[in-house]
């Protein structure tokens, strides 16, 4: 380890560009936490993964093309320090299952071509306190509503259009993916937000092609506002596939309590309508308690501890993450874990 | 992105290297279109991956070891920006697919060994104007004649001798990969060429085990010259199996119409012999035509076109990269796409 | 090539840290080598890989907490550039297969969460010659009873704790991996050694559920003393599961030649009980010779080659590495091999 250094900060030696500053970044996440849950009256003990931040390993850079133009490109790979996986290899082939993408940027904004995360799901991720991961993760109720859709989160083959950064707090961006034949997997969608300091509004729009080439739809509507004493958000989705609807209502808190730690609290009501309640795998109600300490050790690396509870109604079996068996069917699922995160 | 920077160019903190130069290089290509192509009726509307180069994703390094030795380690994987995917993780284990070796160079040349390029690839690499990549591939119409060869472009297992470069112009390698019992892995080849700044020709020979020990053997002949206005490339091919044969004839050129700029245009005769077009599924000649545009942003980022057509006749069912389905016998396959490359 | 250049050893850009001291490291070892085995009739020849070390690629990084405090992280990827296969990805997709973690380093030691190599193994890998790699590897005379054991190398959710460097030689760590549930993955383990610039004592223990959640036991006890003329390294290791028990006694020495080369030679013999002798899968006793000379062409580059042969009697039929198939029972297996190693 003493012959350790570092990768970083030198202007390249590439190809003779003298005006032109380009730069390669490895980057990612380990986060690691002993974990328990029980569901269905089972319970597990784990060392586990991504209790607070998803892990990852990537490369990503940038080219300066001269006047006003850039290209970029980023390769991210989800892992497991758990065991050692890596993305999602055995059955897919998609090492680089975050994100594998080539950009051109400049004044006109953004456009990128590749996978990477959908634009509606980037409304979720800003609005859920856990954004999305970890035994808070909003997502963990919602429900796909039987559509196959393979685009709630993620899509392959995807043309985005991002807005340029300067618009007066203005975000926004604009996604295509070509389907390639695959259920679930023809896309389109985007969203529009303004922030400033403390305000910041969203809402995000997006139609998949699922099972039978019906329309599974996803609208979220999301506004956090930071008032010093905390930070409180609110998040609506809704989610529909035919006649099938489900309503899905959180409000989160993160409330510094010292210069280096945070209580985050989020409460979810997940609701279907009759339509989805009819059938079994659609079907039912759930209410989703989390609450949650975070500890900077530096601005790299934090510890954290996390407890949350879904409560299921009706037919709903939603489960934390963790678990290994569905929640009884109105059931509950619950899970607490203490956790390190380190991104370099 | 702010704390974002840059791998490169610094000394090596290694072991008390004292005049030791060593580099350790990340490196690769995203290659990104959007491409429409047909065949037997059947048309895909994609955004799919290498339309000019392969895209990849590479870890090398050269350490001088003092009195004019070297040694250097190159780990290459395929990429697929569009999807994800890296490699081939799913069915075969192999991350490093495109090449991993450790070598050992010098005044004598270089020895390399892993897994790598054969050296009869290199020469049609080098006098297709497409590198056989995307639309353009001359390879499309290559015929392997059930010889289930795994050699044509990379093999496992490879001993590898490449000639000094200083050699006035004449270059050259040899191979040999060990068969370790797998079909088709077994070969031996070389090439040998010469080049100055306007004129290159090489010749390339590999015999491969094949089915039942039958030899499958690849002749390649290519020569180019840049006359200025255009650099003209020929190239032709031989594939034997038992008493089966293929020939490939090929002409190109690269026509720089700007300083940024360049056409690229090609065409393939494939004509296979009597023994050949008595089995379907080695029957059959074609015709293939491709014309391209690549314009360079900088020296690492291109943006490009290209369309391409095969017209079988007989038995034949050739298709351009990216369709679905095989050309009808006797019938066409053609596409079209736009893409950006970048390389970093 | 020419653009080529370093990754390393440069304070980082990071997210404003002052006064710590960050890295962010690519390393990694390519070992590839010609070799020739043989077994109950059969012989291979192979370009192959780790002869001398394990083919790696991986990213480790330190961060500096400031108050003594440390963080860090480690990936890391097997591979064989032979083929270009890497980690296990097709059935476990564990690219990280050698190690993925995350650490808290202090004045207490150090803490580390992940994937990794077990407390025992580490001894044995500290007083086999050839440290559990290529054909000298001792283990491949370890007999695990039948128990299913998958911690006897490495350990998925392992929990681990080291103690701190400065105790006067003294050193050790214990180690927990959460079983989650699958046979033979719960372990609990540890090493105690101390070591001065001659000496060095260490012993090893843990036990694992395995089938029928019966404790597989391994004890390691290792010496070696260092005569200048020669080191000198005995090990011995006793397996136990349920009632069938493997004993295997060590004995190695490196003797350097010149001032780059040594010789290695190391003798085993392993023994199984009279329990164990009476199941088929588990019988037999066997005499492990291995001899062979590393020359350090640098301290990063060698060249290396190895003879191995091992002699079992009874029932036993274990094999040199790259054997392809077992030897007959009672019967010999051995290799030759000629390689090189070069690490970055």
């Amino acid at each position: 380890m003493k012959k350790s250094l570092v990768a970083l900060a030198v202007l390249a030696g590439f190809a003779g560009a003298a005006a032109a500053q380009s730069s390669v970044t490895l980057f990612g996440v380990i986060d690691v936490a002993a974990r328990y849950t029980k569901a269905n009256g089972q319970n597990v003990k784990q060392l586990t993964n991504d209790g607070s931040s998803s892990s990852r390993f990537g490369v990503r850079g940038v080219e300066d093309l001269g006047g006003g133009l850039k290209a970029g490109f980023w390769l991210e790979s989800a892992l497991s320090a758990d065991t050692g996986s890596a993305g999602d290899t055995t059955t897919t082939n998609k090492f680089w299952n975050r994100r594998a993408s080539v950009s051109l940027m400049g004044d006109f904004g953004e456009v990128r071509l590749g996978r990477g995360k959908t634009s509606t799901r980037l409304v979720v991720d800003d609005f859920d306190v856990y954004s999305t991961t970890g035994l808070g993760d909003v997502t963990r109720v919602y429900n796909t509503l039987g559509s196959s859709t393979q685009t709630i989160n993620r899509a392959d083959n995807l043309a985005q259009y991002f807005l340029p950064g300067d618009l007066g707090g203005a975000y926004g961006s604009f996604d295509v993916a070509a389907g390639e034949g695959a259920v679930g997997a023809k896309s389109y969608g985007g969203r529009l937000g303004w922030k400033d300091s403390a305000i910041n509004v969203a809402a995000g729009y997006q139609s998949t092609e699922g099972v039978a080439t019906a329309k599974f739809k996803q609208l979220s509507l999301g506004a956090s506002y930071d008032f010093g004493v905390a930070k409180v958000s609110g998040l609506w989705t809704q989610l529909k596939f035919n006649s099938l609807k489900q309503n899905i209502y959180t409000i989160g808190a993160v409330v510094p309590v010292t210069t280096a730690g945070s209580v985050l609290a989020q409460f979810s009501d997940a609701e279907t309508n009759s339509a989805a309640d009819g059938r079994a795998a659609t079907a039912g109600d759930a209410k989703f308690y989390t609450v949650g300490y975070l500890h900077n050790l530096s601005k790299r690396t934090s510890v954290y501890t996390t407890a949350s509870l879904i409560d299921n109604s009706g037919l709903a079996s939603f489960k934390v993450q963790g678990n290994a068996v569905n929640a009884a069917r109105g059931g509950k699922s619950g899970g607490f874990d203490v956790g390190i995160k380190h991104s370099f």
